[in-house]
């Protein structure tokens, strides 16, 4: 099987337009094992991919693992210092050559035969071999890795899409929160019971925030579209935003989503995967906090507390949020048409102490609630759109665009020749 | 996908045509996915399955749920007392509204987005969505609800089969029973390792009784068709049946199956797929308990325990078995081509007090001990069907005659237009 | 379905051509589901299979089971003493007979039914059945048994391929082991995560002995093919092999692979699905033991520890490694596409008492330790395998042509009208 997309089969395409304009997707979307397989290859496959933060390998021979459906694949920082990324299986026989979430390795020695390739992902050494063979053809085969801003990006996909709109847009946004000298405090790995596009569409909209988050509307006023806001919730946002702004004007901590409701995201139409905004929090919270008040020292190059939130996020498999002192990430895997790995990350100033400078217990409550609220929202979501009775309904045109735009960019990527 | 069973592919219709009369079915027909998903289509969302007792739901906003196949469907008693059934997904996202076996409720608010319906169906509220939006059009899905002699049956059919035959039926011979106003005492719920079908055929017949089920045939005439009861046996059932009659004549409490072996059922000739009768117990056996003693006070409408044992069952998903004092029922769903779900119910009468009245370690032994070993037949029932050597065996005309007749009714549903 | 494999459907000729000569096999040939059928029906179903030993099952009426794919197999020893075997599953409506591992039986009885079946496998008794069965045409399905040196065969093809090649060779390779008449000191089962063939894969080198299995290593010469044998390696061989020759010669004992490196197997191009060789230990190693000190009384007919080691193989099911004091075995059975069972046997001298002449902590470790360690392999190697970035890399024409010989026999046997 090439991982280069064949042309849509004809009963996949015909699955696909069974979507109605405005409405959610058709039960089988979120079943079909041969969908499933048409997704890794052209969107996993296909696209660019955070796979985890530069500060997660900082030396020479550190590595992270993740695994793309069944795909694993290495990260590492090479001899020069850079960032590349492999595919983790040996030349060989093709056993998985790394099969730790992450270490140090001097050398990539497969444990099956002793092949070693070095940090650079050549075949150094595979004693036992007849001679002829060839060992400059043998190399790991390589993924294509970027950095920016301290996220590691991967891609699958023989000619990657351009990656300069994302590193543009992301360097600029992120330069501020410092992930690329922050401290991972804590990672958490959540079995999500759904297909990954159900995790999306849920990420994609406030609407359940009331319902389910009663923490996180507390702080945000992501539930405040146009429509919803009052007068006063205006009012307070518009005087936030005017704070913020008059104080770090050009230094790119300013405000760039400046009302109530998602930021549009993604967008089919202008072929945009990643955006990256900054908006206020509600009074009262200096951060992403059950109580509002900061749970760690101040992160990156915030001069105060006063700098909003910065969201950043790209298709199919990233978000993060940057508060004034932490920032939590989200990285997603799919791992069968059923179910998604999601990996949440907490992140700290480098310098931050555990115990001294900051409590986990204080930090992650907010974001590790929210994170649990929404896999269990997914996991009953699958239990609907698996019944013979599920019919897609109407999105709400005030807080389900972006679920929209989120369906209409996936049908696009599907149909893609 | 639409609910309404399209012609059988080629495929299955040839395998259904593999089957040899007077022989067990082949293997395929107990392993095939597809022909699973025609099961679910045809039969089970095609017929009436039995939900529940409408005793579980007394009162206005209690529910109950079940998943069939998966499809989740809730029953619930409406405003004005009635029993209605729904999909139990939102018109909105799709999400599964009621998580719990069952419950009580105001309205029906989706724990999503907070999309409300009343208890009718009727969606009440949607805040959040746009303007135009028809809420009209947006009720809850219904499924078809009838409620006969306590007992509850739904229909995931657009136009279900007529019911008035099995209301019939059942209102007359269930009435001294006493369903609708029982108590349940218990409920307990199986995962059965094998095809639904396999736990019909192992219903259907009690040749092995004698091998598998040493209380249960203490008690029942049963195991003796025409053929196998001795003088001794026949004259045994005549004297029993005799006083039975004698009694209660006209009173709906009279034996209708006087002779041994199983009643006919279910009559694809007839299209039957319901029947009610009443048969004898051996004598020293008032009701179907390990000593034949009774475990619970007299039920229903019985005047004393000379009532022999109340029969009832319905394809493709129910029976009962009603003694003078208690009664126990199975309802089944397939959740699998390999697993079948039953829910056992003990049932009493409404004023008996736990503790008291009957003791559940007395009341249960019988039946629970009968179920649990023929779940264990069920699963080594399907290893063996699941074998390349496996070849379906000549069916005993004179105690299987009802697994053939099983066989022929499952046929004709999968071969109906 | 027949047993009798049709011609390949295209799809899978196709994907069997996609082996690259000289290279492993391509990812698809270790996931799809139908290939795994044909499989079985081909070479599992279609050749001789290892099913125990005679010494488990030494008189009339005991019995061992054993599950091939989703079809189980009883073996048991007849009234005459004679080894048969047949479907282990009732030819009334199907249910597995006998579910235990191992047992002694009177007479098959069915426990559904009661349908009974002698020893001989002819249906005795079928009370309940109707005038008219022909039992003759209903005993238990046979297959086919044979018993050389103790091991016992069997073969679910309705005409099985010639066994007189590997009676002839293993009656005279294993007479001196007297497996025929040994103590089976401990029998373990392990689940393996991986395709059957990535277990033979591994099985048939020891290119990854020294990596994987630092105590195997010590003991035997299969890493020294001739490049990477030094001359002291050489000349200990030939010095122990010169030992052995002069003391045994002519009785069977006689070493046969005499230099390093594993003996070929199996031989595709002649059709050689079993071997058997003798070949010698490192000096220090009386025996295949962690520190090479004999953990048993000497076994079979040997005459003293200067033995070497017996090895005997045959496809797709079984090898063993005789040591002069004990004997470990394996018997493989596919479990799907991505699960192999494997038994492991350890075997006595018959009159050798646990406890007293032998320790199990002693006897199990050397390969108890090495089954674990290539367990794990076989599962990372499944995940590697199953990795969009795997492709079949080169065999090791020095270490690795045994894989190779394995792949092109595999092959093989797929293509065979």
């Amino acid at each position: 099987m090439s991982d280069r997309p064949a042309p849509l089969a004809p009963e996949l395409d015909a699955l696909l337009a069974t979507r109605r304009e405005g409405c959610g997707m058709p039960r089988a979307l979120y079943q079909s094992d041969a969908l499933y397989e048409e997704e890794l290859a052209r969107i996993w496959r296909g696209g660019w991919l955070f796979a985890g933060f530069a500060v997660e390998i900082p030396n020479a021979g550190d590595f992270l693992t993740l695994t793309v459906g069944a795909t694993p694949i290495l990260v590492l920082r090479d001899d020069g210092g850079a960032v590349r990324a492999f595919h983790n299986v040996c030349r060989h026989r093709g056993t998985q050559l790394c099969r730790k979430d992450s270490g140090h390795l001097r050398a990539i020695v497969c444990p099956y035969h002793s092949w070693t390739y070095s940090r650079q992902g050549d075949l150094i050494a595979c004693q036992g071999m007849h001679e002829g063979v060839d060992k400059s053809a043998l190399g790991l085969k390589p993924v294509h890795a970027e950095v920016v801003a301290g996220l590691i990006y991967i891609s699958l996909a023989p000619t990657p899409p351009a990656f300069d709109g994302l590193r543009a847009r992301f360097a600029a946004a992120a330069r501020p929160q410092g992930f690329d000298r922050a401290r991972i405090a804590k990672t958490m790995d959540y079995e999500v019971e759904s297909n990954w596009k159900l995790v999306w569409e849920n990420n994609r909209e406030c609407y359940h925030c009331t319902p389910c988050h009663p923490q996180y509307v507390k702080a945000n006023f992501d539930i405040y579209e146009e429509e919803f806001a009052s007068d006063a919730i205006r009012q307070k946002m518009a005087a936030s935003v005017a704070r913020t702004q008059s104080k770090w004007a050009a230094q790119g901590i300013s405000i760039t989503h400046t009302h109530g409701g998602l930021a549009p995201f993604p967008d089919p139409d202008r072929d945009l995967w990643y955006a990256a905004d900054r908006t206020v929090l509600v009074d009262g919270f200096e951060t992403e906090s059950t109580d509002g008040t900061r749970v760690a020292p101040l992160m990156g190059d915030y001069p105060d507390a006063d700098v909003g939130v910065l969201r950043m996020r790209s298709m199919p498999n990233f978000w993060v949020h940057g508060s004034c002192d932490h920032a939590v990430a989200a990285r997603l895997t799919p791992a069968g048409a059923r179910r998604t790995r999601v990996r949440g990350y907490w992140l700290v100033h480098q310098d931050a102490r555990e115990g001294v400078d900051y409590q986990l217990d204080r930090m992650l409550p907010f974001w590790h609630l929210t994170n649990e609220q929404d896999w269990e929202i997914c996991k009953w979501q699958q239990k609907g759109v698996d019944s013979s009775g599920y019919e897609p309904g109407p999105l709400s045109q005030r807080k389900e665009y972006n679920v929209d735009a989120f369906i209409r960019w996936y049908l696009k990527q599907m149909r893609r020749a």
